[in-house]
């Protein structure tokens, strides 16, 4: 008899590889799946890949939930915390939305809109003592895609000193399926392949989440819509302080997490190569002309990014090992 | 501790895709993985997909493969027979090349040319009798991507009379991972991105092979090549003896295959969806203008196209269950 | 002072492919530019290819198209019949919609539904006596994008009596502009991006088309939809009566057609090679196991498919060159 | 009798393209083809999308092209310089490859190795005086193409004071058709499709070409390979001086040029919208967070980045209208 688990919200992208991850993990029962407009209807309607899982849609409301022993919320940006509220505290929750990751009112007023629900514990497992909050915690709210790309690549240089917290600039690219499932023109195939186009320049949603989760306390972060289904490949930038080598410190800060790989001198990260995977492909130079650090940093934006991590985060939360049902090796090519 | 399983030939992408599936199988230790040119380098300078494993190609002799309980031949076509022959008895060996597949030399000679190595038990389980014939081997010849996808569209419905064996026409498009890794100008990513285009039109040397495997006596087979890694599609058509639905053959030929799923009337294959998954979807419809029988089938062809169906053969050869480390649910978006 | 040219139906694929047509063309004025809910709004709102171009899109009305010398039709199926009965009969019409190609009123109802327009002149120049027939016509019905490339490779083996016109497969593959510019789930980039899938198998709407225009007599049709944005690969097989070469007969029919191109012996067509072109490529070849005759073309759905055959066919109608403000080269890689 | 035009290299995706260009250009006569391993081959058997033009390639001797008036150079970088020399002055000579970009001879020793060939006329003629010194000139050294697409972005804000020359951070990405035609295996489409990585990190060789072109002072520059075929998105960021709008700086500096279309505010460049064209798209925005202000820029690395501005540099030597014989239009979707 297993752990009895549920996703509200299964019927978006990140929804359908938790419930691929969690079809697929040894100590999870899948009891239960819920969508908006697509309750009654099978899930292997809206999700092909999983032929032969036979579920069907229930609508999202607490009753559905409320018997499962942990409840994944992948949820649109701000419907997670009345959900979640009417949850009882013996569920363990894990928010694959926004509404739980900001600690500061403003900030969320100003990105997102709307009352903030208040912070929960930070899922993001690498960041340090993070394990040990998450392992303890009933409420996780998962870390957004942009920023664990980022953060994975940025965090341990400012914590350690090795670069300056301002002037950081980031360019990261992300495959469509982080724009969601929703039916727009703009997202056409047709439209995206062939294509590269930047987004919410300069003003993207996810600056607070990554400043508050690095430390940085200036950020540029330009996103970009790559014409691949899934990956993020984010262009970390940095004053350096001194001469410490960034690859040193980030072999320090991940020598005991087993799903950031820092890639051997002169390999660079392939979103590719983590497809379909939990993990996060590193490496690190220093520019020779300008001086500047450069962290480049490869996820699966479904994976680490979104249904992974919240695997990883459950697992924690859990008591089982932190690998439990989740993948290192990419689908690739 | 687990069965000891070597893989000969573990630089291309069958190959890569092996050393996936074996790392993440419950039962089987990888103990060794060769190659030709590669052999010296770490696995993951070619696979970077599989960072975290720490294994050095070893070169492909009988020695380094001597020692393990079963191992896969992922060479090119014609290598496989040498090394087999070289190989103990009591090592289990699944050969993923062509060498061991075709009963009739004379077929052999034409397609591929030199010296027929003869036929082993060939490794299609859901042909009828098939599972306890390979059960019961210690050498099988598992069965090649455009071949799988055909036969599991075509061959019970010839089996069942259904429609003749004469006169059948597929068109089989393949991702491009199907055409190897070897750097030629024509698989570029520039060449082959936005692009569709047949090859080997009217002689293509799996003709034989899926002759033999679906009892068609006449076979227009045309493959072409299409803008992805990833996926086979065949559209598989024949004229029908009488009034059968197709749907009925292919339910009761499959109601015990764990990987072949049937779709519900009036959805389609798509290739997308069985991405990473040893899975093959079909579904059939009869044409109303021409009255043929049309037979869709969608594979991974590294999946259920070459390695899934791999390791699936060696399941059970070893006698454990048919889907041991296998998965049914696709990688998609 | 040039030829004065209207769009209707200009902010989909087919229409902004009509206006960079156009607006490169040495005899046309592009004098409006019409469209649904986009009325009002830039042009290059929803067609950034085109910056440059000061043009906003009009209203679908008689009275904005009424001044032009020659208006083409890009609207959905079924529309094109009431807006061309109020235009004057001075004004030349090319209608790259379905409503009216086919002669056959029952075909037209159980495809398409509705009451039958009435049928055209055909608009495919490369047919017998077709080019004089579109030169005297004031009103012409352009082909569609499946039946040029299957014509193209059909019909000329048909009339001469090569191939039988019965028990004729097609398997014929698109991109994904071939499906339009609305928003649809199902046509989403990280949809289709990596996928290959059929769709109205067994029923498609071409067939009355395909028939009347390549004298086929029973013909089964299979669509693919491809993860490109543009390009029509058709794969088309028929039974030969006798000994006659296919390219032979190809090579006759084309001698004088400058946009079809029969490819030298052994080269097999790519639908990259014909993008942003007006171009057909050809080859064909006999099946060594089955005996079929295996014909497979190569176009661009938006050009040759519908934009470049609509200017094409204007071009004749108004006594120009047929190649004018037309290439014959692709834009590729 | 048209101006007689050869280009040497031609069997590159650059020479493809110019021998596409070429052919159309109505005051252009193509009369010679040239290539190293292809000498001999029609050029219809390297670029199938020319299927029609009946040319073969000849040797790249000064013999073959000192006979026309204007020869293009699509060689790879370095050997350029020594067949330049070999033609007679009254040759026009546009070098499409790096050899004499550079005035600084250090960098080239730096960036590139050996003997440094001397600077010309540098062919970006949206630069302030260069249209007159382009005229003027008998050789021209063409720009790369992530020069074009950085300098246009980034030079006139420079120039007018409105950003600092120094801490000047680039992202930019590249379609794969920028890494050339030779067979490598990262290249494959199996390898790219699915996939964005960064390469030559921290010291590209374009670096010393873009800091004299746009009078950056310092520069971190990190190319990425994206999954397409064509196409660069360059993200330009610097640290404003003042208040300046960079919108009205880029307004003005590109009034007068037929190519550089500064989007409506809130539209931002996709590289789609400029393929086949010798286009470039730009934006700008002042990041709201770091303060930073960001231009993107969007081309096809083929058109404005290479054989486009090849053309308008050729067209402005010999005194024709810039645009002759080039679009402005993309062929999107």
């Amino acid at each position: 008899m297993g752990i009895r688990v549920a996703v509200a919200g299964a019927s978006g992208y990140a929804g359908g590889e938790l419930l691929r991850l969690i079809a697929g993990h040894p100590e999870f029962d899948l009891v239960a799946a819920t969508a908006h407009s697509q309750a009654g209807q099978p899930v292997t309607a809206v999700h092909p890949q999983l032929a032969g899982l036979d579920l069907v849609f229930g609508a999202t409301d607490p009753a559905t939930l409320a018997d499962a022993d942990l409840v994944f919320l992948a949820l649109p940006h701000g419907q997670s915390a009345t959900l979640a509220a009417a949850l009882p505290e013996t569920v363990r929750v894990v928010d694959l939305g926004a509404d739980h990751r900001l600690h500061d009112a403003d900030a969320w007023a100003r990105y997102y809109g709307g009352p903030h629900a208040g912070a929960w514990t930070y899922g993001l497992p690498e960041l340090p003592g993070q394990r040990a909050a998450i392992a303890a915690a009933t409420r996780v709210a998962s870390t957004g895609c942009y920023a664990v790309a980022t953060t994975l690549a940025l965090a341990p240089l400012i914590a350690a000193g090795a670069v300056f917290p301002a002037d950081v600039v980031v360019v990261a690219a992300s495959g469509t399926s982080g724009a969601g499932r929703a039916a727009k023109a703009h997202l056409l195939g047709s439209e995206v392949m062939g294509d590269l186009s930047p987004y919410k320049v300069g003003a993207h949603q996810h600056v607070p989440e990554i400043k508050q989760a690095t430390g940085a306390t200036s950020l540029s972060f330009t996103p970009v819509l790559a014409p691949m289904p899934r990956g993020i490949l984010a262009t970390v930038t940095a004053v350096p302080t001194g001469d410490a080598d960034p690859r040193d410190v980030l072999a320090q800060a991940y020598a005991d997490a087993p799903f950031v790989h820092l890639l051997p001198e002169g390999a660079w990260p392939h979103t590719a190569a983590t497809a379909g995977a939990n993990s996060c492909h590193l490496q690190a130079a220093v520019d020779v002309d300008a001086g500047r650090v450069i962290v480049v940093s490869a996820i699966d934006n479904l994976g680490k990014g979104a249904a992974g991590q919240a695997v990883q985060n459950a697992n924690l939360m859990l008591g089982l090992p932190e690998t439990t049902g989740l993948s290192v090796y990419g689908v690739a090519p």
